[in-house]
């Protein structure tokens, strides 16, 4: 069977997203489990293959069936009327740039839809520049919610396995799905009850069954007191909310532990012990995975009907275009989209 | 000058404390930066010298300063009138592993006051135990801190850098003092406000100041919140007490900076950017620690007026004299004394 087909979104050209896609090309890990192509600008690309002193062509293309993907050569789709990005300087806040991210993404998700390709990676945008084009989401998911008709989304933080040269990973990574993400830390305990934390361990499940080679995946369950609550006597939401619900989710068939202590947990899964973890808050899984692979972590989108994988940082305006940008994470995201849609190939075979 | 002596109480004979002392005897780190020598029972030791293969004399001593510590000979004081040890079986609460557990401590207390040894690192007692043997006082701290009249204490988390091969670390390794800890995460918004965040910034400089040799800690201020709290828009903490917490100590002369965003600040601190980070609540520098370096983590108390370092491990009777102990954080905690005493030393040349 093919290489799944993984389209880089280009993001916003002001940013380090040109010229980590020029750095990462060089880069035989990239192109391992797909053919990547990028949406984007020919030209700002061109120049970011300069700017890392690559011996790489960009070739511009019109379909992306037509890409011939190779570590010496980038294939570039630039959308009909896309937003010209030439005269966009480094670091700078341009609507240009913002309308032409915007056209990107658009593009590269209608492809997927249409099934012209089988996945994408984007690369930051900036959320002003989008804002002075006048688009009025405020970023990658919500754009993605909208245009493919599905406004429940959630991510999947993820941590591919740390690969030795010469060894295949034996396992298939950490992720890391949060109850809730975005809000005041005070705010968790209205936000968690057995039902919310039921539904994501089931998310759980489906977010990472398709990296654990059709095995069901191994769910661990983070407490929310110190000592997982040491049976009540630090808080008993363990007791009273998370417990309930892994015995809940466990009753319906999924492989799922916990809750667990925090102290202990992060370690133990990172050293394979579990395939994701259900954290209660946003710091849990984000300290944990920053502290374990900082430059390695990606974000796998759930929700929408096509597999989108997302660098973990943002457009980096203060060092962009200067060539210090490290090109772990895009590489990372990549490899985990080309991953996803060959595991779902293999549980429904076409 | 003499390097440090440190006297390594053996605790619960019953639990993993004397093979992990009997192994880690044979590593020449445990003695580079101190003269180690035992708290406890020579009888139990030697059996714990001939569960590991160590080709190593236990010299039974009744003066510490007749202590001659070698990679070869461990020297071993077992205070007169001690419990009597021999009998108790391997995994078992024994009162009179409880009981002989406080005698080695309370006669290390002892010495240490009477400045007959420099140091003591802790192995971990048993709590059920030390209630069999009718003893009040639930653990090493409390013990510690009634003998030597300092009802405040506080508990330092330390991470030595990482020694490779050959080199000398050029980093002290990282601290972290919480300003929560034993309590549930719902009741660490009554506790938090800008006197507390403040002492624990203080009280940060303190404890990393032996292990900076001389230069004023970097100390690095956790969030509460997630992103720092974006301004305001996920919880104002930040604002209205960790910021003002930081200014006030800053203007104190304090090197002090934040609040920083979590998912960054950890791995930046590991890295070597700060010398010790205050972490508003348990699982935030516990997870980081824990991920980052899982058995090599200790802990430093503060408050007595002796150095006293602990292994940050239990008793672990499930797995204790079956050869299986890791001694890696009681290496560790021997040297963190070592080097507490000799930075001490520096700062108050006598």
């Amino acid at each position: 069977m093919n290489r799944p087909s993984v389209a880089l979104t280009m993001g916003d050209v002001a940013g380090i997203g040109p010229e980590v896609i020029a750095r990462a090309w060089s880069d035989s890990q990239l192109h391992a489990l797909c053919r990547p192509l990028v949406i984007g600008s020919p030209e700002v690309l061109r120049r970011a293959v300069e700017l890392v002193e690559g011996a790489i062509e960009v070739q511009a293309i019109k379909d992306p069936r037509a890409a011939e993907s190779s570590l010496k050569l980038i294939p570039c789709l630039e959308p009909t009327g896309a937003a010209p990005v030439g005269e966009v300087r480094p670091g700078q806040v341009d609507a240009r740039a913002g309308r032409a991210a915007h056209d990107y993404l658009i593009h590269a998700i209608d492809l997927a839809l249409e099934k012209r390709i089988d996945a994408i990676t984007t690369l930051p945008l900036n959320k002003e520049a989008l804002s002075l084009a006048g688009i009025g989401h405020p970023g990658h998911t919500e754009i993605l919610a909208e245009r493919c008709g599905t406004p429940d989304h959630a991510m999947m933080l993820y941590l591919a396995a740390e690969r030795k040269p010469g060894a295949t990973p034996r396992r298939p990574g950490l992720g890391v799905v949060h109850v809730t993400l975005h809000v005041a830390l005070r705010r968790v305990f209205d936000l968690i009850n057995v039902d919310s934390v039921a539904a994501k361990i089931r998310l759980a499940d489906r977010a990472m069954r398709p990296l654990t080679e059709g095995r069901r995946p191994k769910i661990a369950v983070s407490s929310l007191n110190p000592h997982a609550g040491e049976n009540g006597l630090f808080g008993d939401e363990e007791v009273t909310i998370i417990g309930p619900a892994v015995e809940r989710t466990r009753a319906e068939g999924f492989d799922v532990s916990g809750p667990h202590p925090n102290d202990t947990l992060y370690h133990r899964a990172l050293g394979g012990e579990y395939d994701v973890v259900v954290a209660m808050y946003h710091d849990q899984g984000h300290i944990a995975l920053k502290t374990a692979g900082f430059r390695r972590g990606v974000n796998i989108t759930l929700g929408p009907p096509i597999t989108r994988t997302s660098v973990a940082h943002g457009t980096a305006f203060d060092i962009a275009w200067k060539g210090l940008a490290d090109p772990s994470s895009l590489i990372e995201a990549t490899r985990a989209a080309g991953r996803i849609v060959a595991g779902n190939r293999e549980s429904r075979p076409d």
